[in-house]
């Protein structure tokens, strides 16, 4: 019986979909008396929130409160750390059924592919001199071989070490969210204009931004909270620790750990990083130039969004200090959150084509030193020879976005015609690129750039 | 005594440019008495022909009969297939030099790089699966093998062959549009009103056309002869011959001269392509490859283009034979030649996208089989490794024209502010890909699209 990973992926999330619009469908929105959202677009949050991708065809206000706790469990479960540590779990007891002689060892090395359900095609053929995820061989990963029994505990303790590491994460998030809430009364205003449950809203967004879906519990997203800098600099961090820092922050972790505990399967996964199969754990140099990189992009950003948006309708009614922490919090969810405190169809077209570039890029991209990118472009190529003709990626990626940007140029051709300020190629490039990076990022319709 | 291709390339063009500008300062403009170029113009026009880019500052109908057959030299002795004739004819003297004892071996093992004076940077990192360039190992053409002096023959034969090559297509060229001026009456009009020399206008466009610089005598290009299919029908097989499909004609040509003269140098050429050190003379796999890809990317192109603009303003006036070719001559000339029979700003922005990506594919382009793909990769990979670290291109080509679009965004926010029809991101996008690929395509300013 063979099963690939994509197929595995693709069971999970549709399955994962179509429990989460079942269950949205028999609980009530809060608006039952005067508007019931469609099966589709019911279908549709579901889908985006079990893919973290937070397109949404309804306003979230719509949701009650149970629904609003069903999409967290959604968001969760459909999250990359949570779904890398599934597949961690699933190689563990594989390991585990099969030192018992419950299943024999080929079984073993087919399904160990599945413990990486991460997409890898956005990784391919990015344009810039850099390695994304590292691809390990899998072969090695395979029991019997010397230190087999390090590695296999060392699996096990990495499994429930990313748990642990998801729990603290979420928790330390969502108390320091409500302690938030509970002191500042204009935030506290904000949630009960609006009805919202404050401990839910703080699991929600918690979860949400940490799996970076982008998903807010409100229709404005963060606009409503764009004076409230306390708020945004307690999401900030959730975002790296779950997205572009992730490794960092996971070997850092480990690192810690090994430090307290003196155990040697710490030791081992530091050491041999690769051979744990689990893609997030990369080698201490790469997190290196990945720490800088996700570090450098934010400065650019932030120094760029800042020069050319500090006195713009944008960012009206600021303080110095909201202005800066609104800009920090704007140019982190470039890369993948999604999340917004600024109006993007007021913001410059100079911004909106960087905003392009990073949404374009995926989260592990690293610059690295050449003789290295080397080494690792061979391990691609080895990988990618792997996969057989017939996956082969004929176009690149960047030609599929090419030919997308057309096809709606063609399609709303009467529009960008008639209405060319709310239709241009530009507001087109950053759909399609939000959409394709699963960023989330909308410039929208704005009534007054009609001409 | 070291000097790479980079710099015998980069002296060659600036004195090109230098006596151009000399010459052209030296004669005097039609317009003399009521208007005369600033140097800078006068510079920047030379260099634009030398270069073949066709960027102009100042309208061609300044310049004098004298100084269009000063621009005709440049532009003849600036393309590609002329610059890369020279390299051959350098080779053979170093041949001849080195055989005659005159010079020692060293000497022509170094300079012998100088023979491919084609840039190589827009060749990097192109997305999609392809090769462009074949890339051929230089140390074979070293004098003393086996073959050597049949390969020492075939370099002087062909050297002498590209130069007719070049002589038969822009005399063809430039009689058959002189007796296209001589039987159509209207457009002879055009040329006595704008007071052309019929003579300098056949030579002027065929060498413009031919070198792909897409300079026309009259201000508004090819517009003025939008009705004259004939004449477009004349200059589209010279805007292939010189550029996309050279390697192709070449080839069939080479092959057509060996079955009549049945001479061994021909059937050594068409054999042993690579190790001749010419890398427009390709094998003949790859050329299939190239005519395929230049071909299929012309209908792709005419296609979309009849589909879209058949009804539109640019297309108006003319009848449906007439717009055919129309918009076969401005697809085919959205690589690289530039020359245009309509106006861009009417163009839809489907359109426009397109030709953005078609001007930033290098001419020779060409989808292959996997398996040969990455053979020429590997080879690809080789040559690089040779230019050293320090040469080595940190950021793609992309993320340059990224940057620039962004810079000129920042330069020009106010303009976009104000003037957002005119100033949008898809016409800079198509401004900078322009002028990064040669081409001298132009949306140009047009004051009906004001607000
Ligand atoms: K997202
Ligand atoms: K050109």
């Amino acid at each position: 019986f063979q099963v690939n990973s994509f197929w595995i992926e693709l069971g999970y999330f549709l399955t994962l979909s179509s429990l989460g619009f079942l269950a949205l469908n028999a609980s009530n929105p809060r608006t039952t008396t005067t508007f019931k959202p469609k099966y589709i677009d019911l279908f549709f949050t579901s889908v985006s929130a079990s893919t973290v991708s937070s397109m949404s065809t309804v306003e979230m206000e719509v949701f009650s409160n149970t629904q609003l706790v069903l999409l967290t469990i959604l968001m969760l479960v459909g999250g990359e750390v949570f779904t890398s540590m599934l597949g961690l779990h699933l190689i563990r007891a594989k390991i585990y059924l099969q030192k018992n002689g419950l299943i024999t060892h080929r079984t073993v090395s087919d399904s160990s592919i599945s413990s990486d359900p991460i997409p890898d095609s956005p990784t391919d053929h990015i344009e810039l001199q850099m390695a994304t995820r590292f691809r390990d061989k899998k072969s090695d990963t395979k029991p019997g071989e010397t230190g087999g029994n390090l590695n296999h505990k060392s699996i096990k303790i990495l499994a429930y070490f990313v748990a642990c590491y998801l729990l603290v994460v979420h928790v330390a998030g969502s108390t320091l969210i409500s302690i938030y809430f509970s002191l500042i009364p204009s935030a506290r205003k904000v949630l009960k204009i609006k009805g919202l449950n404050m401990q839910t809203f703080s699991i929600f967004t918690t979860v949400s931004t940490f799996a970076n879906c982008g998903f807010v519990p409100t229709n404005e997203n963060m606009m409503a909270f764009k004076k409230n800098s306390g708020l945004l600099l307690i999401l900030i961090p959730q975002i790296l620790m779950g997205n572009t820092l992730y490794p960092v922050c996971l070997r850092s972790a480990i690192w810690a750990a090994e430090k307290m505990s003196r155990r040697a399967e710490f030791r081992y996964m530091l050491k041999n990083s690769r051979e744990l199969g689990y893609g997030h754990l990369i080698s201490g140099r790469h997190c290196v130039y990945l720490g800088i990189t996700g570090v450098g992009f934010v400065i650019v950003q932030l120094v760029a969004f800042c020069l050319l948006e500090w006195k713009s309708e944008a960012t009206g009614g600021l303080s110095a200090y909201q202005k800066l922490v609104g800009s920090l919090f704007q140019v982190v969810n470039s890369r993948h959150t999604g999340e917004s405190v600024f109006d993007l169809s007021a913001i410059s077209p100079a911004i909106l084509v960087l905003f392009v570039a990073m949404m374009y890029l995926p989260p592990y991209t690293s610059f690295l030193p050449i003789d290295e990118a080397e080494e690792m472009k061979g391990e691609g190529e080895k990988w990618r020879k792997k996969k057989g003709l017939g996956e082969h990626i004929m176009f690149s990626q960047l030609t599929y976005l090419l030919i997308f940007v057309i096809l709606i140029c063609i399609t709303e051709r009467r529009k960008m015609k008639t209405d060319p300020l709310n239709f241009n190629v530009l507001s087109i490039v950053v759909e399609v690129v939000s959409a394709y990076g699963n960023v989330g990022f909308s410039v929208g319709y704005s009534c007054e750039r009609q001409i």
